[in-house]
C-alpha cells in the first residue's frame, strides 16, 4: 500500500483521493473534539465551512429544539449564539448523545470537507490513533492523511499525529506481510512521530498553537488533545457527514 | 530572529519575504549545481522558468560564442541543444569559469525565482550548509528557507537540508547570545535534520527522488549532493541573477 501525508492545507487542492482512504487530522482541537463527540454518542457531525452555513443547516434541519446543535470556533474562540465551542471536554454524553452537531472550525472543517473526495474517510486525533491505524489497514487501500494545519500553514502537532499513524500502519502492515511505500512526506512525518511519540509533552513548547492555547487558559484542553490512543472510536464519513464508527478491535496485538 | 521553512512549493505563493533573508534549497540537484558552478568560478547564474526563456536570454545576451551557456534539465534529463545538464560534476572550472549560465530546472529555478522578493537571498545545498548558516547570521534578519521540492510537492532531502541549516543557525545564534523563534515548519525541519545529519546515506533509501536518480545511473551525482559542508561558497542573489558570494569565514568555531 502507498501512504501519503498532505503536510499542509496548501497541498489539498492538488490531491487526488480517488480510490484512496483519507484520514483527517486536526489535533488541536477539531478532530480531537469530533472523536470525543462520537465516543460520547452523538448521532452525527456535519462539517460546514463557516458560521453562516452552520445556521443555514440548522434552519434546514427541520428537527425539534435541541436535536441539532451548533458547534465550533473561530481563531480559537467560541462563536456567538453557538451551543458548543471547540473544547473536547465540552462534548460529554449529557450534552451530545443522540444529537446532530453542525461544526465549523478555523482549520479542521476545511480538511474534513477536502476528504469527501476519498473512497473512504475517517477522523483521527492522537486520542484514537491506534484505532485509526487498524481502520486504515482494514480498508485495503492506499491512504492519504490530511493535516489541517493552522491558517493554511503546516502545524507540528498534526504532522506528529500523522507520523504516529504512519508508523502504526507500517508496523501493522509488516505483521500482516504487506509492504508499505511511503511518500517523502509520509517518511518525514514518520520521523517526526518517532521523535515525539514518547514525549508528547514537548509539543507544549515546540508547537506554536499549543503555546497560544496555553496562554488562553486552555491547559486542560491541551492535556485532552495530547492523550495517546485512549479511545477505540473511529469517526467515519457517511454521505457528507461524520458518524460514530465501529469500535475497532485491538485483537491480540498492536497497534 | 524568526526562522521559517516553506516545506513545499505549494506554500510559496502565500509567503511574505519582505524584509527577510531567503535561502533556496534544491539538494538533488539544482542548488548543489549552482554552488558547484559558483565555486568553480562562473560569472553568474540567471535562473529562468523554462527552455524557451533560456534561449531568449541567450539571444538577448549579446555576447560572443561560449560566454553564455544554457544549462538545466527537465524531469532529470538534459535539454536538447543545451550546453550543460544538471549534474554538479559537469560544472568544472574548465567549463564554467568566467561564464554566464542560464539555468532552468524542473523545481529549483522556480524556487530561485520565488526568492527574488526577499531583502537578501542565497543558495544552499548540503555542500555549503555551514557557510550559508554563517551568511544568514551575518544578515541580521528574520529568514525563510524555500524548499524546491518535487513537482510542487514536499521532498525529504530538501527538508533535511533546511533542518540542518536551522540547527546551525540556531546554534550560532545561541553562541552570539541571540534568541531564535522557530515556526512549526522550522521546528519540524530541524527535527528531520537532526535525525539525518549523521546518516545522510539513509536518504538514498528514504528519498523518492534519490531512488529515481539512482535508477537513472546517477550514483556519482548523489554522492556529490550528499556531501556535507565541503565548500564555503555562498551564491547570492544580485539584481535577479545569482553570483558567487564571499567565502564566509569559519572563524574560530562552528558552524
Amino acid at each position: 500500500m502507498h501512504l501519503h501525508v498532505a503536510l499542509s492545507p496548501a497541498e489539498f487542492a492538488g490531491l487526488d483521493l480517488s480510490g484512496r482512504a483519507a484520514v483527517v487530522v486536526d489535533v488541536m482541537r477539531a478532530t480531537t473534539t469530533v472523536v470525543a463527540a462520537c465516543a460520547a454518542g452523538c448521532r452525527r457531525v456535519i462539517p460546514v465551512p463557516d458560521a453562516a452555513a452552520a445556521r443555514a443547516e440548522l434552519r434546514a434541519g427541520g428537527r425539534g429544539p435541541g436535536e441539532m446543535l451548533l458547534a465550533g470556533e473561530r481563531g480559537g474562540d467560541p462563536i456567538a449564539g453557538f451551543d458548543l465551542g471547540n473544547s473536547p471536554l465540552e462534548y460529554t454524553p449529557e450534552r451530545v448523545r443522540g444529537r446532530t452537531l453542525v461544526l465549523t472550525t478555523t482549520n479542521g472543517t476545511a480538511a474534513m470537507l477536502a476528504a469527501r473526495g476519498a473512497a473512504a474517510a475517517a477522523v483521527a486525533a492522537l486520542t484514537n490513533v491506534g484505532a485509526v491505524a487498524r481502520w486504515v489497514l482494514a480498508q485495503g487501500r492506499d491512504a492519504t492523511v490530511l493535516c489541517a494545519g493552522e491558517q493554511g500553514a503546516f502545524s507540528l502537532e498534526d504532522a506528529v499525529c500523522a507520523g504516529i499513524l504512519v508508523e502504526r500502519i507500517t508496523a501493522g502492515a509488516g505483521r500482516a506481510g504487506r509492504s508499505v511505500e511511503a511518500s517523502d512526506a509520509a517518511a518525514a512525518a514518520r520521523c517526526l512521530g518517532a521523535h515525539y511519540a514518547g514525549r508528547l509533552g514537548a509539543l507544549l513548547e515546540d508547537a506554536t498553537w499549543a503555546r497560544t492555547l496555553a496562554r488562553a487558559g486552555r491547559a486542560a484542553d491541551l492535556a485532552a488533545c495530547l492523550a495517546l490512543s485512549t479511545v477505540d472510536e473511529v469517526p467515519v464519513f457517511d454521505d457528507g457527514a461524520i458518524v460514530p464508527g465501529p469500535v475497532t478491535s485491538r485483537g491480540g496485538g498492536r497497534p
